[in-house]
């Protein structure tokens, strides 16, 4: 049988008419096919009239855009962690898996993010985990060791990157890398105080509802924005949060989408006469924690990270068809979790969970009270258990994992692996009028990952190579 | 969240240019989209050079061609079975499981093949199960209850259907349902010789390779065609009919398509002046066993069974390059067996296997010598398992899966069920030229099942309700 690479399709790209200003970059971190399926049953069934035995099923917004699908590899695994499948995504290279933004010989290599910068435009980074992991840091960051968390940070605010400045708008987790051991809220080993030069660099910083809401309320607050809402964690789950109390819970996946478009794109919206000159924005936009729902077989986390994910597609299709000159694509890095949907799974139970069970399993080790059955009982009923035996979950080591089991039982839902697996993830994409056409005709297939951010580059008329070349130039900065 | 049924995509084909004059129809029954994944990670590796550690991957034929995803779901179940979703892609109606060709309140639908013998083209079924199986069926024939096998085969031969024979080509397995039972080799409760009928009506009948061999050969041999290549089984897992011998071997899916197509363009392309009169033709091939493979957990005969499916793809890519008119689109009908890929995956060890599990636990049924447990290591090591415990082996009562179950361990194939899921399934097409960009344009995105024969309706301008109007003229015949 023939076995060549195949790259016909993205070819064609080179010679097309579209011309985008605008590039948006959506990454559902971990998200399964099956995850499509389950959102969309769950929306027909618990918001909808649809039961199983009566499956009258309608569509979600990421079902308008599937055009292919995508292989995830790594250079040294055929299962991919989140640092090498984002560093082929986001520059065009396999590389090992931990590795950030060079290649398996540890030279670096530039980003569609930072060619998008050198070029000109406005860049951003939206993400539900810490702004530092692996998936925004390889966009935004060179580094053998994507657990290098401290160091990803500096380059991310332009301390010690060699294009300096790069990202203008950083909306994320991880508060604690940016701030200097003198701090109480430190997660750093040094004395360098990131949010101090981000402030000198002209970054507005927020760290809280008040002031995000200031944000998004202030339009005459110009770029570039400094984002984090949580300290040494990623953001919450989705059905966390929605259960925080409304004067500080973080601000969705969604809100900071939105806040980021509107920023972006009127900075880079001109009211003069030359506006044709004006360079648009890239911007990477991660569903973190869709991933760490997969690792945990918490269905009930997944379900609302996915939904939340589908309400950002939504957010960003109404947002190209007011703005056409904008183009969106959308593809997992890798699968987690091995989800599966086997005979007689209902999404339904899903419905009554409340928290994930990670939140679930810190309230019942933060449990002094003498009481722990009926707390256990209390805890299981949040995640929409009612049966459980209470007394056997309080004493439980694996809390967290036998409430997962549990609604597993009841949901039908099947997980096979506690990792990631190395099944081709779904391509989406979307763009306005004619330019869907020729979106389309050039997504079509199944691509390696590496091949994505090229196309990005060739829309958007830039050149990474340049910035790999940047980069070398001088390598004293890459640890 | 909004949740309408999204048929903007599809609607757009009604005014399309798109105007093909036969269509091909391919639909690997059960595929997952982690088989895609599979059979091209083992082909860089076992053919080519790759390895785990570096896997270098290129592409196989079916890498080309995705273009979205389809929804399965029954009318009855989130997870469909394969008549009810054979019905949904073949007549474009949902029903409930275990029907054929029929609404949930038992009245017929016209499917496409019937529409387009009825429009005067040519037709074809071309499968690895018996003839009258779920997917065939559902394009053939109506009745309530799938296990009908008997009478579904009258229906397809035209002895009891309302269009009379509506078939061109019918390749497959399951000669005994057309045989009266006074044959020995007969499955029928009746004296009905459908191979008679079939005679009579002017089909040329062949049940063997030397016979198969002559209609290959035989360009003057002209349609209908009859080819039944067993008993009362399906046809053999591909890795099965490798090893068959050469003088006896069955017929495999590509050679069975080929012949199929040579046979429906030559009697569907006239050499005089009016040949923009001439109807072309509707063929629908079934890589049957794709499925049973997957209820089985069997990877080895899964794979080769996904392998000959991607030749059949390669060659009829070529066909449509060679005829320009004809389109292709590809479909599962459902995924079967929750197969995932994860962490340590690694397809070489099923490079060792000769022989389906299937095949091997009959033949240590038939044994009956006394070296049960030597027979027993043997039949393991046409597994590729040389470290059975083949004392315990020779003693199982469940001798395929306890096989099926040590390669996936070497091999790391995760299955979650052995029966059907309710994942989505991967969309894939191919036309040549400007065609394809009209194709992908329309078929781009997420489309429930019973769209799918809508849009070949549209192409090839068929008339589906007609032919409903036609079988609920009289329905005496149905049972």
């Amino acid at each position: 049988m023939r076995s060549t690479i195949i790259t016909a399709a993205l070819a064609q790209a080179a010679t097309a008419a579209i011309q985008p200003r605008n590039f948006i970059y959506i990454i559902p971190d971990g998200m399964a096919p099956a995850s499509q399926t389950l959102a969309r049953a769950y929306e027909a069934m618990v918001d909808g009239e649809a039961t199983p035995q009566q499956p009258l099923i309608g569509a979600i917004p990421i079902d308008q855009l599937p055009v292919g699908n995508v292989r995830s590899h790594s250079a040294n695994n055929l299962v991919t962690d989140s640092a090498a499948a984002g560093t082929a995504l986001a520059a065009g290279f396999k590389t090992n898996n931990g590795m950030i933004g060079i290649t398996p010989a540890e030279e670096p290599v530039g980003t569609v993010l930072e060619a998008a910068k050198m070029a000109g435009m406005k860049t951003g980074l939206v993400v539900t985990s810490t702004i530092n992991h692996a998936t925004p840091a390889a966009f935004s960051a060179h580094t053998i060791n994507r657990n290098g968390l401290a160091f990803i940070s500096e380059q991310q605010v332009g301390y010690s990157h060699p294009l300096n400045q790069s990202v203008d708008v950083l909306l994320g987790g991880g508060a604690c890398y940016f701030k200097p051991s003198s701090d109480p809220d430190s997660c750093r080993e040094d004395d360098i105080d990131l949010i101090r030069h981000a402030e000198l660099s002209g970054y507005y910083v927020t760290q809280d509802r008040q002031s995000f809401t200031a944000l998004q309320q202030g339009q005459n607050i110009s770029l570039p924005y400094l984002g984090l809402f949580s300290s040494d964690s990623d953001l919450a789950y989705e059905i966390d949060r929605q259960q925080q109390p409304e004067a500080d819970r973080e601000p969705s996946l969604t809100e900071m989408t939105e806040l980021a478009l509107q920023a972006l794109t009127r900075e880079t919206t001109c009211t003069g006469l030359n506006c044709t000159a004006t360079p648009g924005y890239f911007i990477m936009i991660e569903a973190s924690r869709i991933d760490h729902s997969s690792h945990a077989h918490d269905g009930a986390a997944h379900l609302h990270d996915v939904l939340e994910y589908n309400r950002v597609v939504d957010l960003v299709k109404s947002w190209i068809d007011e703005h056409p000159d904008t183009v969106m694509m959308s593809v997992a890095d890798h699968e987690t979790g091995g989800l599966t949907l086997p005979s007689r799974w209902d999404p339904r139970p899903l419905a009554g969970a409340n928290h994930s069970v990670d939140y679930l399993q810190s309230a019942m080790e933060a449990y002094t009270g003498d009481s722990a059955a009926d707390y256990a009982a209390d805890l299981a009923q949040a995640y929409g258990i009612s049966n459980a035996d209470s007394a056997a979950l309080a004493q439980s080591e694996s809390f967290a994992q036998d409430l997962a089991d549990l609604l597993n039982a009841q949901s039908g839902l099947a997980w096979s692996t506690g990792g990631h697996t190395g099944v081709d993830v779904t391509l989406y994409a979307y763009a306005a009028g004619e330019m869907r056409d020729e979106l389309v005709r050039d997504l079509a297939g199944s691509h390696d990952n590496v091949e994505l951010p090229r196309l990005v580059e060739k829309y958007l008329k830039l050149d990474m190579d340049k910035v790999t070349r940047r980069l070398r130039e001088d390598v004293s900065w890459l640890q």
